[in-house]
């Protein structure tokens, strides 16, 4: 749309959007001398980072520097294509066999990351420190949790690229508020002026097919912001756009922790201006409850590990399908396979089944979807033997026919079950899970905290012989979506032809993930959110001002 | 892009291709008056359907009608639905569940099929008869092959929707490059211009943003020609740029019969014109032999039915994974699914293993890749025992290495193969496959025509308990990719707003297949070609002339 005669606003650079990646992007073009403002669709500030853990994955940072942590380029960028590309990676191209521009842009976020940090810190907006976690052997360790791959040999680092913000606090909830809280108030010192309640719905281009500004929706009617130099968009996927989420996904994602503002405006407004797309079919992936989720599709918990040692996860013939104890970002694409027979996705809502002596057990922590015990939660299906617990599923399952697909449990399912968990019970014992190598990898050891007391394996032990046993629908859930308009090294939305649209950067993730759809460790996805912004912020500073 | 100053050529209507589509699409605008220009990339028109074996889906066709099988409108939807968005579908939602866009155009699939065939015979481009074919029980049937989905309770007709163009040949190989010479034919005899070796590269839009013409490269330089009233692309999917394949798909899709000029122009062009794109992680799915197609990424030949009964497909760990039988569409996608535990695509190569008698079987037919008795083809892997043929296959992964993120054999392979032909042995016994069904669906059994002679079900045949076996390696393929620009039921490309690009049509593979992915039966590929080009041909027709 061309620009309008009149402004309601004037700066050099329009941030939409008050998550991480805007915060980073408007404090470093701030830094830079511009001036910014930032717009956000909700009444408050901070985005999904109001309910993240706060961790960003920095390769090479300056405390890994200097804790003597070697982290070489190559070998990062090996693990970073193994992961994105896994049946593309050759270690012995010249590109590790994946696209030339992706790995550019992997070159990029291994030099650029551990930069941002320093240039964030050096600006008084946010200081970087080790995110703090526990080793695979639980002990406390002030260097992060394990790399979620480690037992790849492509991984050479353990520990210390997982960052977080110097806020005081730990890694875990809360982090990211106190992260958002920082950033919020350095933007006030800064003179960065922060508008809430400001929904962006279009772009102004010039005659020159240069974007100089956006329109937004307020209560008090629209507002038109000009962007001398250049707008930043970072602000989040297209979930809660049911079309867009219904056609560009596979399968059903239930829910999501991204705030419902993240309706997809950028990929509307940048295929609009010509931008192509890419990783358009992916998320952030997680599990959540099935019935917490159906209504709201969404929700602040994720299942980032499942919970229990005496637990399985069964499909509807009580067949284990994953590793339980796998990343989340791995497990839950699970539930979007096709199956040839049936013509459907058999896995759409799997079964997370345990026994009393889990529902029972005391220790605290994250034990998402499993309530603690007495804590009343209808979503927990009982059954005192494997043909009750059946009968019982069955019986919920019908009641969500309509969004399922008419998904019901197979006559065999209790049958099946009970050889299952025979057979798990006796992985259990010998702590070598044959099906899905449960609990082999540290990084699945590392995370899975709770249960350390019983097994062989902590992460397995075997069921009660008797009942009652539970069960709780579980089915695909995203962080956000990932996919969207295409950037370049610079964080510029680019065009089919890899042409810049001038004027028009993006971060976080309203933009296609170069990482297509890996999740490379904790902090991947704040990780990319911190470094397109900066470069956002950066190459949007440096711009010329342009006619409105 | 402007346009130039002055026009290489005029006409009404530009049509981008020369495959079904494109001369669906060019016949009907023609029929209606309109000049018309076709615009070829390669040297010979037909694009794809040169190799199709040339059946479309017409639901509810004259010939139906005439023999009296009744195709009602509302079970034919819940069928497409069901198909489409199988987590999707309720059957008592007023749009079947699935997005009501989607459903329009679904509506307007099953209202235009029938009438474009009948429009295109009254003009004299082409008549349609039913696709003959076999029953399941393998007896010579004129109405056709059973539907693909016969056994779902959605699916309410058995035969009839498969048509093809009345050239005297029958359905199978040479029925497409008949019908293109039929359309060829009737496009001289009409006055449509069909032009070789014009790669349209660009599109050329007015101060109105209307669409109003093309350029395109030739041997003797770029050629402009203006439309009038329209430009529609049938041009094909993208499947042969690397970088787009690679970025769109998931895992290794590793071979194409689509010919190399599919490269994915309007793809772009579309894009850079502010197209909205859909399904574009798509493609018609199959089968190929993968160092078949290692190097070329192209194909005439495609497994649409695995052949043989003494035969089963098993994946790095000598197991089955999928119900051999199935369709082509359905079968191909497991190459994609993605392990939790390896974080890898363990289904990128799959492995055909078969014994000597299935080998020196005689009877002629596609069993591709599978030779026939005595044809020398060294992607035959052969092996006395099941641990010879082990170590052969292995030999033969370790040079794919560079290809497939260095894939081998797991050490368990010859011993879970073992298992697995002893288990799969029992079902071919009792004619029950326990694990995948296979040949349970009257679908599967109408298409395995070959093996009839053997075994209570004639798709499953005990092994011989020594060898040699052999085997070949086995990938995901391609007819085509069938994502990218969307168009509404008017084959109009549309923006994200769902607003026409003026000017612009787009059918067959080089658009979003509103199908999202769905095959609905045999013909599904050339019935969508169908529609939307005939649409596309009736709307271009009825445009207003535009300012150049």
């Amino acid at each position: 749309m061309r620009p309008p005669r009149s402004w309601s606003a004037e700066t050099d650079v329009v941030v939409v959007g008050s998550g991480f990646a805007a915060f980073v992007a408007a404090s470093i073009a701030r830094g830079r001398g511009c001036g910014v403002v930032m717009l956000e669709a909700d009444d408050e500030v901070g985005g999904m980072m109001r309910i993240s853990s706060g961790e960003y994955w920095v390769p090479n940072n300056p405390q890994m520097r200097a804790a003597g942590i070697a982290d070489p380029k190559e070998d990062c960028l090996r693990l970073m294509a193994r992961l994105s590309y896994p049946s593309r990676y050759d270690p012995n191209s010249s590109t590790l066999g994946i696209p030339a521009r992706t790995y550019r842009m992997f070159e990029t976020y291994y030099d650029v990351a551990s930069v941002a940090t320093e240039e964030l810190n050096e600006i008084g907006a946010m200081g970087s420190v080790f995110s703090d976690g526990v080793t695979p052997d639980a002990v406390f360790n002030p260097q992060g949790h394990i790399e979620y791959h480690s037992e790849l040999p492509e991984n050479k680092v353990e520990y210390g690229r997982a960052m977080m913000a110097d806020t005081g606090g730990i890694h875990g909830p809360g982090q990211g508020q106190a992260t958002v809280d920082l950033l919020y108030a350095h933007s006030q010192r800064a003179g960065i002026e922060v508008r809430t309640g400001h929904r962006v719905e279009q772009a102004f281009v010039n005659a020159a097919g240069e974007v100089v500004g956006v329109a937004a929706s307020t209560a008090l009617g629209t507002v038109t912001v000009r962007a001398r130099k250049a707008v930043i968009f970072a602000s989040g996927g297209f979930f809660h756009d049911e079309e867009l989420r219904t056609q560009m996904l596979r399968g059903t994602v239930w829910g999501v922790t991204a705030p419902k503002t993240n309706t997809g405006v950028f990929l509307r407004i940048a295929q609009q201006l010509g931008a192509m797309t890419e990783n358009i079919d992916s998320v952030w992936w997680g599990q959540m409850a099935v019935e917490e989720v159906r209504e709201t599709h969404r929700s602040d918990s994720m299942a980032f590990w499942l919970y229990g040692d005496s637990m399985v996860l069964v499909n509807r013939h009580g067949v284990r399908v994953v590793n339980e104890k796998a990343h989340y970002n791995e497990r839950g694409r699970i539930h979007t396979v096709y199956d040839a027979t049936t013509k459907a996705y058999e896995n759409t809502v799997l079964f997370q089944v345990y026994d009393d002596a889990l529902a029972k057990n005391p220790e605290m922590g994250v034990k998402y979807p499993v309530p603690y015990p007495g804590q009343p939660w209808d979503l927990v299906i009982s059954g005192d033997t494997w043909e009750e617990l059946a009968e019982a599923i069955d019986e919920r399952l019908a009641k969500l026919a309509g969004e399922t697909g008419g998904l019901r449990l197979a006559p065999d399912f209790a049958a099946n079950l009970a050889g299952t968990v025979a057979r798990f019970n006796t992985f259990a014992e010998s702590g070598h899970d044959e099906d899905f190598g449960r609990g082999t990898a540290p990084g699945e050891r590392g995370y899975s905290v709770l249960g350390l007391t019983r097994g062989v394996n902590r992460t397995m032990y075997p069921f009660a012989s008797t009942g009652p046993y539970h069960a709780i629908l579980i089915g695909a859930a995203a962080f956000d979506t990932n996919g969207g308009p295409s950037i370049n090294e610079r964080a510029q939305v680019i065009d089919s032809n890899a042409e810049p649209i001038p004027g028009l950067y993006g971060a976080g993730n309203c933009v296609g993930s170069p990482g297509h759809g890996a999740y490379w460790s904790g902090g991947a996805t704040l990780g990319n959110a911190l470094v397109w912004a900066y470069q956002a912020g950066v190459y949007a500073a440096a711009e010329p001002v342009k006619e409105a």
